[in-house]
């Protein structure tokens, strides 16, 4: 049976299309710099926004109309299962990604939640056989349920830490199952409401122990999956303990589990840390931990996580540059951690949405593949830092100097001289390359 | 001769007075838990927003009227020196702070600076010698003059580097000369204004060797100051290195710098931040780094660093309550990095500003001692975490589960049942303790 | 039955009471200013937050724990006006307010939705026969269900317009048949998501014929209910139409209706707009316009609506300040629109909430008064604004002046001196007046 | 003599021009719609920000090197209106707007301050005998000088509000000598710093009256410049009184006003103010009340007004679209009340940062216009409101409904039908819009 049935395969038409099921960007077997765009993308769907949430609120019940929903239960979680597999198929993506409430249902007790999981994965299996879909990466939920109220690995609560390594325990073995290339570790609860009833040390000495856990069975296990910190701020929690990426970064640093994470950058939760999407990716990138990215955008005069599809081409522009200079993703991916707004509520607008949002990255990737082909900021930066490259400036890098040396140095210097930064001429650019982008 | 004729010195008149240039709550002499008062706050004035800071703004000039305002140059600087003993007596501080250009007008050139500064150095450290007041931190000015505008330890000018490097060694040996228990680094302009022309990595690695630079000359020089970073996300720059303590510490981590740094730790950056002050304070003890305090509070329905002074007694109550569960400052102390607002131009303010400031803190250790004494927050804490002192939760916390072990446990619960957080109920209490203060 | 067995009808045992089912503060029999302290405050129950609401949040399901929720559809909506009326007595509350939806299930159709309605009202009435609780206020819910995902009285959908009027007319009716003294108008989907695709201009036309017809009915039904909108800038929608006080006046001296409006402000409200809580209740006051308050708080280092129980004593004194200087409410009262977090799930938190935020604006109310009384405020500004009271300020004041006389005026004045605002200080007299309350 | 002497006058040279001297996109005389670009766009540049503001910010000194700052007092005045005329001619714009203060010095007092103006005033209307550039807006500054610390037309000193009449009665005559299209009240100091020591409800009345008296001035002079509030929420002040453009209605309504002003908007202030830059103007448009426009950006991760130039090709269309829709601006105009960075401190840098916002703009109303002229928006919003166009819909629109006949027809209504707002698709749309201005 057939979810979408009035909708065929979206392909590429080009810019001049005006079919609003093709894409006029995205071309998948495009050749940039030797690779096929898709190869650069390596986009991915997110189970959860696009075959699980219903378009509720916390002032309103869903709007969804999902063709799937007249079953319920286990027929519900196999509905979505054909329902994806046939999304997949039809907009051409090479990943999806899901959290393990996402596919079947809890049952009424963990042995049965496994039971569901099981069957489910089962299936998913099988119609990977003769996908081209691959998993980028599964994840277990430790946030909806209300066990979760005070957190999983960082509940007061021992049996809720333990429930939470059954569930991740379970998670690897299921990523391993069906060669997911990550696993994500979201800690939505993994925080705290009000300091006046939390210890926050031993909730962190108990995140790393569980971490140090996880990391063990991966290797017990032989499962090769990359690990993945999502920070994200706040909401639900009041303070998220993997606020951004240098949160999360000084946590594994300091529990000695910086060499086996990596993070998956959100656009919107980086947004909602004070920071751009790109500062973040950037961060992650000059510390070798750029790992996989949650492709959307924020409202950034709203205060929650929208989760927009990405349309905004200078977002899209400035984080393809960083993955580019990442040289790609390695297991990464881009994965729609978007969703469709409330009132876009037709099954036909999931291929709308995804459709802007490839298109845009298409866009983004080529402006930036072409800033990068003509080192338009590689050059400029280059010779702004010019003065580290001779005499006392590359002494300071190559560490040869010290106090008494440069206080020598600057007490004999007449009035310095800057250079300008030239911001406004480098935005001016970035807007003749988006231009051009596709003449 | 006197700068603030018409004011004496400020005593202790208790809760009942009406005078306004006394003290209702702040108590000096008053013992909690066996300690003076005033060694638990360690108050501080700022030289430069009360002695240098002109009440301008970025929509017009200053406004303050200072008797000082009637010379220049060297003869201002001397003048500051005068009135600012005079304000620490009849404020009764123990303590104050400056950057070298608060005290010191900068010369034609970095050896007429040193000069000015060796001659303003001389004269403090003589009126030293018969006030009780020392100096808490020093810092250098690295913001204000044009050549930082791109930054110091981070600007793409080697000459830029070097003259910081300078400043910094001079600060340094003005440090020591004074008895400074603390060296301050903020770093205004360390971050960038725009990615497109900024090579982070470079800027960071240079502004961890410039670190370990200054940590050697003072070794070099025997002085035992403690060093503090003092986190701020942005404002001046677009995005500021020292983000936050998180952050700070990452970078302090990553450039093998943790040992020798402390966090000087601000109200207002904090919540610029999308944090607590008490969260700030709160991350850096429980990771051993809390230094000092940048007294004030900001407002956070505004979006830059107001820097007023700090009359919230919630605010006082939970940073002194950081403070005291970390058993004190050591080094540091409470600087009211506060400035009266531009319309309270006269100087008589600041004596408003700081006797509120200090009263606020004198309610809020007293609420805060209280609340420990009778471990209201702390029975609550340890009671909620009870899971982890036995059975499975404290295989976890010994670093004996794994998951193999939490699965089987997992598997054989049944209904979790989690506690109630009460955070209403504790709010009520904080209430109750804070109208109990001075009861 | 009783839903609450364990705790006792709350009563006032005075600032040394540790009884946490007790009021420490609020002591409704205490004469203040020859008014009974619970005729000040008007305390009022929001049926939503306290016997609808589960705790689910965007991220989870809901945790809270009632005991009426082992029933269904009427039987359920029976539960809760049984526990309801329990509570109002047990804590001894004036007031409640409800949405159509919150006392009795929406049926197959709007006529069934009626019936419903009808039955649980008339429970409703029965029980106010016996009981000192009133109804400060109903409304209708248009934001919940998924027909209104696009605004109710500004849907581009003249069905769900229709629809709208409907629900208002029998809000009206509910209103009248059970005594209420306010309707309420909260438009949380009444405004745009995208301007991309919306008529502005037309969908505050269709607003302002609706209002006229509200108007037009409650006259010819003989309701005297004070009709009240309750601005809320974004949250559930992007842009709300009644973004806030000055907003809504806008829209209503626009189109006619400002003298049949008041206004509901909430305090969380008023933050994610930007303002502070007494900001909106300034301006509506000096509009001849406040009208009623949702009493609650907000946490602005978040970006939400987090309606939690107010017990920031700045703002519920603040906020007193204001409603004192209104004389009082009028029909309005104080309506807890707070929600017990998610983490308080147990039924005693909804008791330890309210005393909180009861005893809360006590306080509030006590230091509020005295600062009235004592005219501290009222006298410093008197003086500041002297200069209108004579000379060629009078002038203006009485419409005298033109530009031609200011200049003559001007242009012989010397340099113009001002007078301190002295903000430090009145925020040091406030901290007094607060540690005095309850001395 | 030449102040830009190594830049020539700056022409279109078309998008493939890498001259970074040369406009790419914006070519005054290109015909859009029977119209010359230029006619569009009616660019003005800001004399403040661009020959008087030097890079300075709260946390340093200025940077900007500028030829002209060698001169100081009348001759700097002079210096600048040169340099001003030869900048018009070499960017060929049509416009410019200034405030007293930014093109003569204050004198000493009132009457100096005069002929300082009066002389500069003749200088500049001799220049503008041969220029093509005509002055758009001018103002009074009242917010720079300390004596409007606590405000000007809203002061509680009547001295000051005095003295701001003669400022604005002096700046409708210069209005008037150079022919200036409108004139502008920015009121940066009129609001409060804290509500404790404000009159509000006096302060607006005198703000009213001020209006009144300017009004009367204009019309016995003959001034017909447009008068426009510029809306600003925040900073300097806590809250400014124009908060934003509903804001400012409510002011105009309530105190008579409404139909003698119009609206400056400016970006950067809609987005403090918690609004899109589109939305300001839309709800001015709608209202009647588009005026002119201040042309920016701001940041959004940053809470001050940061003033970029205008380089976000989306914050361009949408803005003219509205202004398209508005059939242009009448006697406004945009004007680039931007600053270049503290950074970008050569003369050339004035260049780069206008050519950038001039062909951001020149692209936007290219795109804009397409949308318009092919109905895109309009056709799929005309479409969506269509049930108010007929039957029960129309009766509502046409005043003819009453809640009765409503309620009856939604009694008859089987379950609603809503149609998806398709915001996703539409945000495609203007990508591919985008892409193809150039094409």
């Amino acid at each position: 049976m057939s979810y979408f049935k009035n909708i065929n395969k979206v392909t590429f038409e080009g810019p001049n299309s005006t079919n609003p099921f093709a894409f006029k960007y995205y071309n998948p077997e495009e050749m940039i710099d030797g690779k096929r765009m898709e190869e650069f993308m390596r986009f991915s769907i997110a189970y959860w926004h696009t075959f699980v949430a219903d378009g509720g609120d916390p002032f309103g019940e869903g709007t969804m109309i999902r063709p799937w929903d007249k079953y319920i239960g286990m027929d519900l979680a196999k509905a979505r299962v054909e329902a994806a597999f046939e999304l997949f198929e039809k907009l051409n993506v090479p990943f999806f990604c899901f959290h393990d409430v996402d596919i079947a249902p809890e049952g009424n007790n963990l042995k049965e939640t496994y039971e569901n999981l099981d069957a489910i994965v089962a299936m998913i299996k099988e119609y990977m056989k003769t996908s081209k879909t691959k998993l980028l990466w599964n994840t277990a939920n430790m946030f909806s349920h209300s066990r979760w109220l005070h957190g999983a690995a960082t509940s007061p609560n021992a049996d809720v830490y333990a429930y939470a390594a059954a569930k991740v325990k379970k998670g690897l073995e299921i990523g391993k199952e069906l060669g997911a290339e990550n696993y994500v570790f979201w800690g939505g609860r993994e925080g705290y409401e009000t300091l006046l009833n939390t210890n926050m040390k031993l909730e962190l000495d108990n995140l790393g122990r569980f971490y140090h856990m996880a990391k063990d069975y991966a290797k017990e296990i032989g499962s090769d999956a990359q690990f993945l910190i999502e920070p994200k701020p706040k909401e639900p929690t009041k303070h998220q303990y993997d606020f951004d990426v240098a949160t999360g970064l000084t946590f594994l640093q300091s529990y000695d589990l910086a060499d086996c994470f990596k993070f998956n950058i959100e656009a919107n939760h980086a947004t909602l840390a004070g920071h751009t999407f790109e500062h973040e990716l950037h961060v992650a990138r000059i510390n070798g931990m750029l790992g996989s990215v949650d492709a959307n955008q924020g409202d950034t005069l709203l205060g929650w996580d929208t989760d927009e599809f990405p349309t905004d081409l200078y977002s899209t522009t400035l984080a393809m540059y960083e993955i580019l200079k990442n040289e790609g993703f390695g297991t990464g991916g881009l994965n729609f951690d978007a969703k469709v707004r409330r009132g876009s509520f037709d099954p036909e607008d999931l291929f709308h949405a995804h459709i802007a949002g490839m298109d845009a990255f298409a866009i983004g990737t080529k402006v930036a593949q072409r800033l990068i082909e003509d080192k338009v900021l590689d050059n400029f930066v280059d010779e702004r830092y010019n003065s580290f490259k001779e005499g006392i400036g590359l002494e300071v890098v190559e560490g040869r100097a010290n106090f008494h040396e440069l206080e020598k140095y600057a007490l004999q210097l007449g009035e310095i001289e800057n250079k300008s930064g030239r911001q406004e001429k480098l935005k001016g650019i970035i807007n003749k390359y988006l231009l051009e982008a596709y003449l």
